[in-house]
């Protein structure tokens, strides 16, 4: 994620900084609001009105992975690090449940 | 609460039935994201477009209690007694916390 | 839920009043969070583990509320105005549609 | 996120496969719910209980790409064309709005 981190960072420095995280994190939450929508028309009861626009799932996931990242930046966490170590306890707590067998 | 679970029930018999929990769940999302830009756009960084809509947090709100509403009448969960339970537990940990002192 | 605002209003005067608005929606992602986690475990893929706590759909839908009340009460919403409005459009737009046909 | 998507695909090939899209969903929500847990912990007003985790910001973040991962991944979206997509539309959108001065 290293290039994209960096990617939003110096698009970011040209638009007047980071939000701060409680404002981030509500952005969060009115992106993946909108993912929700999307599942729910795709896979689900609601009709698309045909004033909504076109937006697609990987578009609204590409919001929510901005959004995220935005979060990290302006904290200075580095995500490559953190999905790592999360892919690892997985793999890790799988090779502990074989060898118990 | 059971007035309102009443008229939602009343609502959504002649609207086709409740959705399923899934469904459900994936638009209160939606509607806590509508929330949350309103949040952002109230008191937050993010300025209001002005194609965007008139809606007041107030309208959120309802829209998030309607929605969860469905969720409980899906399930024939009456509100007021978890809401009973909830306050009750939280009173009594405060006597709790009273005495120890 | 007139009644409802005013008794958390009670509680809250008791416990330090209420958090600004981004915490408060903050808090609220976190119990709807734990909403969709009982969603996909009653009706789901996801297995519980044995450690995790015993809550009911209604616990967490109470929990919501409550959390919700909290961000109307701090912002002086009247709740029953909000959804009695909404309900009413609800009603008029079915009005209305009939009236086409 | 290629490199991303395919360590997880592997992941999942060996566990049981990918979720419905909207239990998928559920669980972004939830690990969205635990990440504001956080936010409200280290920038806002909520103490933290000595007997909660101890996870990180970056923590929960790997949780939500994770997630959000399995859902591109169950629909088989390119998570790097839809991001480039939407930074190349951020950056015209700017480019735009120079000209017009």
């Amino acid at each position: 994620m290293k290039g994209l981190q960096k990617q939003v960072d110096d698009w970011t420095k040209d638009n007047g900084g980071y939000w701060k995280p409680h404002a981030i994190l509500a952005r969060l939450m009115e992106e993946v609001g909108e993912l929700a929508r999307e599942v729910n028309h795709k896979f689900g009861p609601k009709k698309k009105k045909s004033t909504e626009g076109e937006k697609e799932l990987g578009d609204e996931m590409a919001d929510i992975i901005f959004t995220l990242i935005c979060l990290a930046n302006s904290q200075k966490i580095d995500l490559d690090k953190y999905f790592a170590k999360m892919m690892q306890k997985l793999i890790s707590r799988d090779k502990d449940r074989w060898k118990k067998k």
